[in-house]
């Protein structure tokens, strides 16, 4: 059985623990980024675990922080499910090729964070996604396949790949609108597999919830580029850093819904902006299945067998005005 | 007058200096990062260049490397000239949003190195573009404007954003098609700012030359979008560090040259991904005007007062399988 890695606040200070049950064992490594961490940090908590008597504290007790640090590489798969490609407006058989597009990596939070929805977005969605995170530096075409995925692949996360579609479709590129702080809650665990579970990558349930509405639910078999061949061919254009992270897409549910009509006219670069973005909030705004302020998103990973479990998320969505007053009432950066 | 900053590369380690005249003097700050040598390097350069008999090397003697260092958040304006919007098939005029997409660090090579055409690339093509390099870490709203930006803004750097068309516009997000390596030639200078010199950001003079022939020509001050105004927004959504890159876009004279038919046909997600990628090549390949293997691009930046020199690059284009035999002949990994 792998390990489940948290990273949580303790005194203003970032703290590795490793999870036992239902408790957190901290550990003595103090590694400021996950790729630091994953030099030593593993064989500590290892041993922690094997021996007894150690301090431990209830899961439930620690502000969780995202595994994943900054600076990061957050590399994502676009439209790698047929279930969402066709709810997308897209032809729903795999495509010719792997669409790849980035977030910043400011958009990282912890698993239990608010995700803040920023002043005059009105199209807010959800994504949950399968998250790999990188076990190897990568800078030059390399050779991986199901046989040696676990060199290349340390560990996986839940992600959810938070995304304000009034600004993603219209404008084309799809940076701005996946980027926004809070715009990316990771974990609770960082999940780094042993060897032998590895073959399990290509069979992980997904659930996601909006308010105990179950409205994403799949399984990573359906993944139309797989995390091997998707490796090779960033590595073959990119280099990529140990403790960066792969977003392997998501699938079918979210609260998008376009016809192939309305997705060719919101996303052609021959149609002028402003005409994109009207069409595009009169067509969705009354769907209802876009997040609102309040609402309640809960992520879910695990095998069916149960040997592999991300954990579970729940993040609420606030308005920025909101965040912002509570941040200065509590004299804290709203963005950190 | 302000500072030009190299870094080049001796015995394999990358060493910092400062140009004087044709002379380049070594500095002693042994940053391994451009947001580390941000902090003292500026104040060395400036004490040796008023001292004398300090040791110098001939500029062009020296292997220049990239100023900016990994790893670095690279920051892209696209179509933000009206003379690159049209030829793009675009409308012309300012749209209602700043466009916005990234480029992988690892695109980064220095001044005079060889862009790599990778294998099965058709429709390679050049962009000047004026980089800007934070001299600031931003990580909330931040009120940016002409009085200020000198704290925001430490120096400028010519960028090539080097663009493989049938990968870019077929497949609709372009980070891969603007990431591979070497991709984004910098330098050959990091021109530090005096802040009395801010104002000139806005009448720079860029010029790019295929083979001698003068492909692209214009002056910062026909950005859409200026430096303070996308700094403001690019604040409201992400993290920004000292040290990253943001490029402004690129002006009218590129290879590409769509109709706004083609291109509502080839940039539509709702058109299947390989006719897409058949009538972008059919369309372009008898252009003439891509880049082909052995053609040299030259790039300069400079204020038209000649106040503001920010030097000239010079890059080969050769094919990744002659660059793959010459680096395996010399020992070297090529994507290095």
């Amino acid at each position: 059985m792998g390990l489940h890695i948290v990273r949580y606040e303790k005194e203003n200070e970032a703290q590795w623990g490793v999870l036992s049950g239902e408790e957190v064992i901290p550990l003595t490594n103090t590694s400021r980024t996950l790729d630091a961490f994953l030099e030593e940090g593993p064989d500590e908590a290892k041993s922690l675990l094997a021996s007894e008597g150690n301090e431990s504290f209830p899961v439930g007790d620690l502000k969780l922080l995202s595994p994943v640090t900054k600076p990061a590489r957050i590399v994502c798969q676009g439209a790698n499910y047929s279930s969402h490609r066709e709810e997308s407006g897209l032809e729903a058989a795999r495509p010719p090729f792997n669409m790849i597009f980035g977030k910043a990596d400011s958009s990282l939070c912890g698993a239990y964070e608010d995700v803040i929805r920023p002043d005059g977005v009105k199209l807010l969605d959800y994504e949950i996604e399968l998250g790999l995170v990188l076990g190897a530096e990568v800078t030059e075409h390399s050779d991986i396949n199901e046989d040696n995925l676990h060199e290349y692949v340390a560990g996986l996360v839940i992600t959810n790949d938070i995304s304000a579609r009034d600004i993603q479709l219209p404008q084309g590129q799809w940076l701005k609108g996946k980027s926004y702080r809070t715009f990316c809650p990771t974990g609770p665990y960082l999940y780094l597999l042993d060897e032998d579970e590895m073959p399990l990558i290509h069979d992980l349930e997904l659930d996601l919830w909006v308010n105990d509405d179950l409205r994403q639910s799949a399984n990573t078999d359906q993944l139309l580029f797989k995390p091997a061949e998707t490796l090779v061919e960033l590595a073959d254009i990119m280099d990529l850093s140990r403790g960066d992270l792969v977003m392997t897409g998501t699938t079918g549910g979210v609260a998008m819904n376009l016809t192939p009509e309305l997705l060719g006219k919101v996303t052609s670069l021959a149609v002028p902006g402003q005409d994109k973005i009207d069409m595009m909030v009169e067509d969705q705004e009354g769907n209802g299945r876009y997040l609102k302020d309040g609402d309640v998103i809960r992520c879910a990973i695990r095998s069916a067998d149960g040997k592999i479990d991300l954990g579970e998320q729940q993040n609420r969505v606030v308005s920025q005005s909101i965040a912002s007053s509570t941040a200065r009432s509590n004299g804290l950066n709203a963005a950190k």
